[in-house]
């Protein structure tokens, strides 16, 4: 892509209206933009970041037999009464339609799924089964304050599973588990996430949040070093002990929560009697787990993570390109070069090229490094035919040939 | 994919809640689910075909220039009052978040992105720019009876243009102009789609639809036989000629309006007060187009016009699964050799195979008229070893070997 067409500007200000370190600077490089507090449009750069966080949550999600599906936004009054939901769930953005039908934009699918799996599953044959959606989904917040960590639009993924018994549903459950270690670890936040155990609510004794550790976090979790697990804030209230090896010596820490799998036992479809038949004849309530994590908030996250006094530096995995090619000569020869480059090397890798005339050398390196593709690489009247190549990451360059790239 | 496992479930009677072909058809065979009037949920198989489509719109709008984006659900209610359609248009979901802010949900995106192209076209240098978005659109229509003909809640692409001049603007107003043809005939509704001339509103002589010529079709169009182009019920009034050759032997069709471009020039920018600083240091108002194509609305179509009694027969480009394998023997080592050809056959190709045991094969076979994929390939009794190949749109059958196929 050429920056000359690319659709972005960047800030050399903090914008005034943001707190949030990772709004800041998304806002400032060119990746989102402020429509409200919690309401942001996806600029070209942020949407390639959040196609390719959803790109590594989908890949793991099919491979754990999960389908994709789309469900509704508005979700009639109707199905969030037969829950005992529509009163009790404060963040409900409520609306009339024509004939004043009342809906809700949907936070989350349990009413819509449920009786949706009411018209295909009718006996032990038809289970298990696993569906997800990534999509946008919406909170009426009372306060909006942290850029992409808490949106009142949001983009979330939510799967769902269907089994016959407790058994096929905790067997499932660690599966999920292990897939959300395996998304983590693509999307650099392996090492600093932690299973968190949270309050099973009514049915299970414990869910699990995945929580990565950040001082701008919004939770609290408290953190057993022996077994690298936590506990969150509403859990240690029941148990100050590590629910593993009952460890007392609990450290505080501030996360952001990315994900979270819950049992949701027969809650829902004991509410829109969800029942199968058995193999011995008899009806029986369906066991359903379901399993959030949050593209959008995690792209926040990521850039709470990785930046530095300059700018973001994205892991290679999510960037919206790899290679950074910066002119910074204004000679016609030394642009031809750079153009060619440019040619070759986007035919193999996605490269952003930075062929804009009207500013100047040393706000091209400025933006490359708010921007943060993992590498750069310089073509001036001093590389003669070469380029000078540097990770975001690290201060040192080096001279090399296009050919040494691959 | 293994049938066994897909989240689906057909039906044999149509659905006594819909009147539209498209809607009858697509919830009986499994794609989609009814959650209100022109709300629905998209199952696996449904949004197979819907990301088919998109990707087929996707492709042809970058190859045009077009940059991706995603802007908000939730438009505050200031944006609107600004470009005077928070009154004026009568389709708007509205409703009150937290302090009672109002919003509505997006039935388009100028009101978005002119002010956001505010804040990132100064001068000519940044001009012209492409961007477009597929995103969950929104209209509070008062009567929604056509399926996916028209949705309160449907998926749409909207491409916006910007441009120095009337000139830039016209030029790219044709460029898309054939990139719709190249989608349309990508989508097999090349020879049945229609440019169809409308008004064009207090600034432009006309703008285009992309009409699809569908007895089921909402709309009533004019079509010039000479020309192949159409007028539409609204321009007809004005004009009963065709604006090209002035024939006014034009004849009545239904059809269905799947896209359509409109030169917005200074209509929103002057709203908005979106200038560019000219290279003569004067500032002018940017030049804006818009054009819309519907991945839903085509969805549905596809259904109205490539059907039989029997069920879908999807073109190949946007069907959920190239191959329909369905194994109808009890026999446990036709079964085997069933598997060993589903397990080849989808490491090339997207193969849906009917491998459940609790339905007869009178069923399968019927399944598969109705699901509607291309190519349906039988395992039997009587076949030996090979397959019994037949086309969704042809009755003839014929013994193939798996090498075959390829």
């Amino acid at each position: 892509m050429k920056q000359s067409r690319l659709f972005y500007k960047t800030l050399k200000q903090d914008p005034k209206d943001e707190e949030a370190v990772n709004a800041k600077l998304l806002v400032r490089a060119g990746f989102i933009d402020k429509v409200a507090a919690g309401i942001y449009s996806y600029l070209p750069l942020g949407q390639r970041v959040l196609v390719k966080i959803e790109n590594i949550i989908r890949e793991e999600m099919d491979a754990i037999g999960g389908q994709e599906m789309l469900l509704p936004v508005l979700h009639p009054k109707e199905f969030w009464v037969q829950t005992g939901r529509w009163d009790s769930m404060p963040v409900l953005f409520k609306l009339k339609g024509a004939n004043n039908k009342e809906f809700t934009l949907g936070p989350t699918h349990e009413e819509i799924i449920t009786p949706l799996a009411k018209k295909i599953i009718f006996s032990y044959k038809d289970l298990p089964k696993y569906v997800y959606q990534i999509q946008t989904k919406f909170r009426n917040e009372a306060r909006s304050k942290s850029g992409l960590l808490r949106g009142r639009e949001f983009v979330m993924k939510d799967l769902y599973s269907f089994h016959k018994d407790e058994q096929g549903l905790d067997k499932y459950y660690e599966r999920v588990a292990r897939a959300y270690e395996k998304i983590l670890a693509r999307l650099s936040l392996g090492d600093i996430s932690v299973r968190t155990f949270a309050s099973g609510g009514s049915f299970s004794q414990y869910s699990h949040e995945y929580q990565t550790l950040c001082d701008a976090g919004e939770d609290e979790i408290y953190l057993c070093k022996q077994c690298n697990i936590a506990v969150n804030q509403e859990l240690i209230k029941e148990q100050n002990v590590c629910p593993q090896c009952n460890n007392n010596q609990l450290e505080k820490k501030r996360a952001i929560e990315v994900g979270n799998i819950f049992k949701l036992k027969t809650k829902f479809s004991n509410a829109c009697q969800l029942t199968y038949k058995a193999g011995d004849g008899h009806g029986k309530p369906v066991f359903m787990g379901c399993y959030g994590f949050g593209p959008s908030r995690v792209m926040g996250t990521l850039v709470e993570i990785f930046h530095d006094e300059k700018g973001i530096i994205w892991p290679a995995a999510v960037a919206p390109y790899k290679y950074h090619l910066l002119n910074l000569s204004k000679n016609d020869k030394v642009k031809l070069t750079a153009d060619e480059i440019y040619r070759e090397l986007s035919k193999k890798e996605e490269v952003l090229y930075n062929d804009r005339q009207d500013i100047s050398p040393g706000e091209k390196l400025a933006e490359a490094d708010l921007i943060g593709l993992p590498y750069r690489l310089v073509v001036s009247d001093k590389t003669h035919g070469q380029l000078e190549f540097k990770k975001r990451n690290e201060n040192k360059t080096q001279l090399r040939n296009l050919k040494e790239l691959f």
